[in-house]
């Protein structure tokens, strides 16, 4: 059972959250899933100092390259990648969800999916495979599914307003708690949006990754 | 319980390896501890692009800014921190703590770590503190105990060659086991110096980590 596992980048502010992405890989390996990485192959929309909170206005990285850092150095351009190859796919969460892979941090209601990544996950949502999105990433879910998919960011209520203003049907949840559409074979699970602490985060994620997997 | 994560980066081939980072925090927070994020504030020794696996000649990157992603931002530098303030302390493996912590990837036998590191690692040895070395972390053990220190790296001929040479009793050591130093309260394991996959990973440093706390 081979499953896709979407980066956007390496680090909470500007890419993938990392805790919610080995995570996901951990909960994935103890169910016996071979792990793939898909990630865009373009340029990050910023790279953020993770020590002081600021923007590194001279630097630039890319969002494939810095998520090979999780990858461990394997891990394909999502351009190039069939979602035929897959049971299942999996969103970790990160501001890199909403600057990366979609622009839904600065434009919110309006905002798009990178075309590459909206191109994959819907050909995963058109195959009937189970996808699922982790912390921020559900708001790339109406994009992908239409009006009227089930999903949960937590409970933020400017997040959630902008999401159902999309189309979306948000529903509030707690951090070890997750949200499945079943019609739509969609789960999701707020992790960092509420997690206090890793353990927080990791119930959520491990029951988010065993949902997704029995939707197979 | 509070304990440090000395994090040397963030990414496998020039700084700490992100599983074992956050397996190690996992396993912390599951057990109750407070974890502290510590690291030095210096220039990276070279940037690996992780998709190519070669250097990033015009890139520079520092040590304390790059292991603020890991730690979600909430990272201090380790010259000012005590080691009075902690009850144990935990080195995650990757390149970094050959390469930053230290310059054992170039130098082996006569290498050494980085000064504000080994004043803090010796602090804790002689505080009597419990000590956890992961992957190749446990190559600094040699300098900051000084000869006889029982440790593993696994089984890799060349690297216990040379941390024999340094005085270090090597000991060869399953991916899901560990080694424990009782007098001097090391623990060691080999995670990605022999894990095939995040699973085995996780086993040996979950094992190394409660071995650790128990210890205290």
């Amino acid at each position: 059972m081979k499953v896709a596992v979407i980066l956007s980048g390496c680090g909470v502010f500007d890419g993938a959250e990392i805790h919610e992405s080995v995570l996901t890989i951990l909960a994935l390996a103890k169910a016996g899933a071979e792990t793939e990485f898909l990630a865009p192959d373009i340029a990050q929309t910023s790279v953020i100092n993770h020590l002081t909170g600021e923007i590194a206005e001279s630097e630039s990285r890319n969002v494939l390259v810095e998520s090979a850092r999780i990858a461990r150095g394997k891990i394909k351009d999502i351009a190039q990648a069939d979602a035929e190859d897959y049971a299942a796919v999996f969103f970790p969460g990160g501001f890199g969800a909403a600057k990366n892979l979609s622009d839904f941090a600065s434009q919110g209601a309006t905002s798009h999916v990178q075309a590459d990544v909206l191109r994959f996950a819907k050909a995963v949502a058109q195959a009937g495979k189970p996808a699922c999105y982790i912390c921020i990433a559900p708001a790339l879910i109406p994009h992908v599914y239409g009006a009227g998919a089930r999903l949960t960011i937590g409970n933020d209520a400017d997040t959630a307003a902008a999401i159902t203003a999309m189309g979306g049907a948000h529903v509030n949840c707690a951090v070890t708690d997750i949200v499945i559409d079943e019609d739509r074979k969609i789960v999701s699970t707020p992790a960092y949006m509420l997690a206090q602490n890793i353990a927080e985060a990791a119930t959520g994620i491990e029951a988010a990754v065993k949902a997704t997997l029995a939707l197979i």
